[in-house]
This record gives structure tokens, sequence and C-alpha cells, in this order.
């Protein structure tokens, strides 16, 4: 007994793994990234039995971040620390926190039945959805293949194991420009490629970027193929203005191009969507299905921490009414 | 100069005190409360020249709260300490900090004029209005003679002067019931006075306090008179319900009862409000004023911080979209 207790994880002294069937619970949490913890901090302080379910762990992205330098209150603190002390803060109230896969999410008698991997479920009457949302892929040839072997969707998890080789970063946005400025300090090359002139990133991150003289800018080129053997050597890139195709000798190739809403539990559901699958909220959080609420880079809107933070606690207030008072709208 | 330098407040090293007269600012930030302060971080994060002006300092109402504990990340940390965080972050990327008051802003030739107390005034493209929202007065006999000789907005300012002895706290919400909590910690005795049997207050503060001892709600009541010779000596209160009248004998009154929206500077603007004069947003944060946006308390949104902060970043957002691109929507 006592060696099991070692063995426990010491980070996590204030989680309970429910193995249980069927518990019922005021709410349900799915995902446990910034929104979901927020969410899981206010619903607990209202008193509501409350169950976050994560198939990974607490922190979501801040799992694969870098340096935060935007969240209120941190002025930079690496994203595995701050996952840390959210992972703290979630439970401090008396929620409980699961490691499970949600697969499917239906509703009887006004109540949800959420299926888990594990061949589990649970019950509840209120789910706050904050499922997010994944990397997006390239689709070229190599991508697949190589993944693990050179191609990496995390700059932050893989890139030190690029320490003095040649990487490429292919994106335009924050995650990207963030990418190859870390890898410009651990590796020897750093080739960005962005299909367009002009960056999403935030300008201060754009203009540190430009400033590093191991950095190329392969703008405005795309990815066209992946090459290799048993690992990444070069990858094809083609000028979307005029044609022009190059190979670039390269160790590693990170991808941030973008996210995709992960929605599959939520098909049964048929909750209102728009663009590539995200979850049409109102201003109090509530989607399209009576009693499930979303937050976090599900609902479409900024995807920023501190955003997905306040949609969270919002959620969960409104929630609170709900359960409370059984009034939707 | 020496001297001088060493007067200067250890605690705010990065910050500047602006003389100029009608600088260009792309951006000016009006408070600096947890909106205005993550406005700022966004906004000079987007290379926005940015200058944040407050009359009393960095961190709104956190200057005057306690134990904060629903800001995901801060398990727990004090009002003050947090507002401490706050200002150094605010003016890591370059945002500017005046301490002045706003007395006035008018818009001439698509430009923002903001006249403040000293006598000057500053330009600038953009305005994000942080003003947050006052303390709310009960509006009786002694309310304001006694301020400061036993009446009280602010229990974890003033709480200390009243240890030991009898204090009152008037309201039923977070604040309220979180002061109540404060000061049973410190006192020998607390009236909880509250106009409606039910609580808006988080049921877990509310549970709390029921726990204590040297706790009496006094419910449905309300306070008519603050009576005393000098300073407080005794309240009297009223059921609302069967008009029986109570003169309870304390030292010290707190009064939580909601909030005034702090507009005024606005008026020559005409933005559209809502209820108490809160301005309406929508959900990139501009107002009905183009070039205009707000964060935070102002909008009558939840009182939260997290959601402040959120806004105030999504705010800076927006703007900076509109500085770079003119589209107002």
């Amino acid at each position: 007994m006592i060696v099991v207790l070692f063995m426990m994880p010491i980070t996590l002294p204030k989680i309970r793994r429910k193995e249980s069937v069927r518990e019922l619970y005021d709410v349900v949490i799915v995902g446990a990234g910034a929104a979901g913890v927020s969410a899981a901090i206010y619903s607990s302080r209202r008193n509501l039995r409350t169950l976050v379910i994560d198939k990974f762990g607490v922190g979501g992205k801040l799992l694969e971040a870098g340096l935060i330098e935007n969240y209120p209150g941190f002025t930079g603190i690496l994203g595995p620390e701050l996952a840390q002390l959210f992972e703290k803060h979630m439970t401090k109230f008396g929620a409980e926190f699961l490691v499970d896969e949600v697969v499917n999410i239906n509703k009887f008698n006004g109540m949800f039945i959420v299926d888990l991997a594990s061949g589990n479920s649970v019950k509840s009457r209120v789910v706050i959805y904050c499922g997010g949302a994944e990397h997006r892929k390239l689709n070229v040839p190599g991508e697949d293949k190589f993944l693990g072997r050179g191609v990496s969707y995390c700059a932050t998890c893989d890139g030190f194991f690029f320490k003095d080789k040649i990487v490429g970063v292919v994106g335009g946005g924050d995650t990207a420009v963030s990418y190859a400025l870390y890898l410009s300090d651990i590796c020897k090359l750093v080739y960005l490629i962005h299909r367009r002139r002009a960056f999403r990133a935030e300008d201060i991150l754009v203009e540190k970027l430009k400033e590093k003289d191991n950095v190329e800018f392969i703008i405005p080129y795309i990815v066209t193929e992946i090459r290799g053997e048993g690992k990444v050597e070069s990858i094809l890139v083609k000028n979307r203005e005029n044609d022009a195709v190059m190979e670039l000798k390269l160790d590693g190739l990170f991808i941030a191009i973008g996210y995709k809403p992960n929605i599959n539990a939520l098909l049964s559901l048929k909750p209102e969507t728009f663009g590539a699958g995200y979850l049409k909220v109102d201003e109090r959080m509530r989607t399209s299905v009576e009693g499930l609420y979303a937050a976090g880079d599900i609902t479409g809107f900024e995807k920023q921490l501190v955003v997905a933070a306040a949609q969270g606690a919002i959620a969960a207030l409104s929630a609170a009414e709900y359960v409370r008072h059984g009034k939707w709208k």
C-alpha cells in the first residue's frame, strides 16, 4: 500500500481519479486547458459537484507552450510551469479530475450522459465543453511518415532535439513566430516558411525575429513535400507568386498553421457550429443545446489564454444559475 | 541627482510620468485596473504607442481587495500583491504610465483629445476606456458625516482599525460576504445586514460565513441611519417584511452594496449606455463611438478580475486592427 502511495505522481496530490460508472454531477467539464481549469474553479466555488475530464492532463496547449508573457500577472512563465499552477488551482475547491477520453455525449431526460474511452460513463446536469482545437496539418507527402522523425507540431516539446541543427517553421501566426524565435536560440539555422508576405503574428514578435541573424524568411512560399530516408532531410517549397521551387536541406520541420476544433464527441448533440467546426456561443457561453456551454479555443474566438480563462469563468457562472434556477434563457 | 533617484518609489522602476502636452499616442488607456493593465500589455506587444492614465496608480479595485482565490493561476494572493505584479507587467513592453485624472474626452478630426486634471492633454487615435465603477452609497443620514470615522467602503483597507471591536457589513454580494469573512477574523462581532433573505454571493463564501460564531445575520433588514458623536456608535436597521426597527451598537460600518459606473469623462462623446450608466460594447469591445473601446467593470458585464483582463486584451487586439487598417466595422 505504501509503495503505491509513493508511486503516485507527487505533483498531483489532490486529484482523485474516478472510476465510478454513471455518477451524477452538476457540472462535467470536458478539457482541462485554461478554459476548463477556470470553469472548474468557478463551478466548485459555487458549490456545484464538478468533474473535469481530460485525456492528457491539466494545461491543454500550455503543456507544449514556451515562454508566456501575455497572461496578466505573470511577466514571463513557461507554459508547463503555468500548467502546474493551474492544476493545483483547479482542484483546490473540490473539483474532481479524471484522466480519460470523452468519446460521445448524449442527452436523455434532460441529463447528459458522457461516455468515456475507458467504457465508463458519467451523468451530469450541465456540460461545459472546453475541447479546444488541434493542430492543422499541411497534408503534403512525408508529413505523416516523418512525424516524430523530424516533423513536429510543437517546438517547445521537441525543439531541443534539433540543437545546433537546421530546422524549418511553417506558418505566420503567433505560434509559428514564437516557435522560430525559440528555435533560433538553440538551432544553427531556422527557415520561417510562410505563404503570405504579411504576418498575423504580433509585430513585437516579428520584429524580434527579424533581428536574429540565423533566421531566413522564406515568403511567400508553401511546403509541397517533405523528403528523407528514415528521417527528414529536406523540404520542397514553392513560391506562390512565381511558382519558383527550392529544396531546403534541414533536419526538422515544425508545422504551426492553425487549428481544427475538437468537436467529434458532440456530434450526437448536433450543436450549431461555424467556420471549421467551432461551437457557436452567446455572451453567456451557451451553445444551441440546452445545458451545454462552451469555452476556450472551441468557440473560435481570440485564441488567448486570458480569454479562454474568462470564458471558462463566465460559462461556470452561467451554469451555476442554470443548475439553481433551471432557466436556460 | 542621486538623491532624487533614491527618492523615486522603488516599486515603480519602469514608469515614466509624462508631463508633455498634446503628445500623440496610438492608444490611450483610461484606468489601470485589470482591464487597463491587460489592454496595455496587448497594445504595447502590438507595437502601438500606448499611454495608461490613472488617478490613483495601478491595480484598480485590487488595491482594496483581500485574498484573491479565483484568478486562475494564483491559488491565493492578496489584492495589493497582484496589483504590484500587474504594475510590473503593464510597462514591461513599453507602455507609458501617467498618474493624472482624465476629466474630459473629446474627438476632433478623427483624433481623441484627452483632457487631464493637471491642465495637460494628450492626443490619441484610439481610447480604451477602463474607468471602472465606484462604490454605491446607502444615502442615509450619517453616511457622509462619518466617512473615515467608522464608515468605510473598503474592509481590507480599514478593517484592521476595528480589531476586537464590533462592526457591521451592508450587502449580499461577493464583496459584502468577503468583507464579513475577513472582519470576522479580526473583530469581536460582525453584523451582516442584507435587504434580502437570499445572497448573490458565491455559496462557498456564504457557507464559510455561516460557520463563524461571531457573525450575526441581520436579514432582511435595511440601514436607515448611522448614529454617533464624532464617530460611529450605532446604526438603525429596519426589517423589510414587518417594519421592526432595531438599534445595533457598533464601532464601524462597511458598505458594499454595488457600484456606479465612472462615465463622467465620456459625456461629451455621448456613447450609448445602459442600466446605471454602463457602456454598451459589442464582442470586440467597441462602443457606439468610432475609435472608443471599453473594457472591465464599466461594461456592466461579470465583475470578475479574469473577465476584465480578457476584455482588456480583446479591446487592445481590436484597437490594433483599427489603428493598422482604419476599418471600424
